[in-house]
């Protein structure tokens, strides 16, 4: 199939940090806590990753259920990551910015035999497109323009 | 500093591919369009990592920019990635599930002196925990538990 182009404009909103994202009409505040500059209204964009992570993770689960005999009558998804903001705050050069590691754990209650559970989640691992995304992905500034 | 531990709980709502994310007590919905199985009331988790990029983009410039000397009147950042279906509806092995590349554009508006906006920008580039993240991060499963 053809490349999918998905797209999002995020507008900063001139109070503090809090930017409103836009996907198709669909928006999504985005802020900081207090200690960051922020106003704590919204997740911050490291929080986004994670969340976005773990509904990958829950509709890659449902969808595939049914083709590895798996009913599913529960689910979520613990995800967790490690950042030291030494790295984005610019204090140390040594620091990377990003998570140094993210986590996830999938609870899953279905009485379906363990096998068929295990053979669904590591399908769904597999072809995860979050996770593939995060594991490292060209990222490139097409240019910036400055209007004055 | 110590690394900061940020943590995420998405919890599938049993209707359809829906999930609310949860990061300490702020919540999003994650769904899906009709073609993918979901109901299309939210972004889709592949458009969550776009937004975040954004947000982590204007979170950055608009909390650099004095240091940069930069008067920033307005902002915001278009994102764009391109996705083949056919990686993660497990179609085609050759083809990965996740973005093939993100791109995006920083429109700001300025009076200030361009090799200062210049200088911000590339700063922001450089510290940025989401571009970072996207670059490559070991992701991690934890395990999973299948509760008969």
């Amino acid at each position: 199939m053809a490349n999918v182009t998905f797209a999002s404009e995020v507008t900063w909103s001139g109070n503090g940090v809090l930017s409103t994202a836009d996907v198709q009409g669909k928006k999504f505040n985005i802020d900081e806590p207090r200690e960051l500059g922020g106003t704590d209204q919204a997740p911050n964009p490291v929080e986004y990753l994670l969340g976005a992570l773990g509904g990958c993770i829950n509709v890659l689960v449902t969808s595939f259920a049914k083709q590895f005999s798996v009913e599913v009558k529960d689910l979520s998804v613990h995800i967790e990551g490690d950042l030291d903001p030494d790295g984005f705050q610019g204090k140390n050069p040594n620091v990377r910015p990003g998570y140094q590691e993210i986590r996830y754990r999938i609870d899953i209650d279905s009485p379906s035999p363990d096998e068929n559970v295990k053979a669904l989640i590591e399908h769904v691992e597999k072809v995860c497109p979050v996770k593939d995304t995060l594991q490292g992905t060209a990222v490139k500034n097409l240019n910036y323009i400055s209007a004055t």
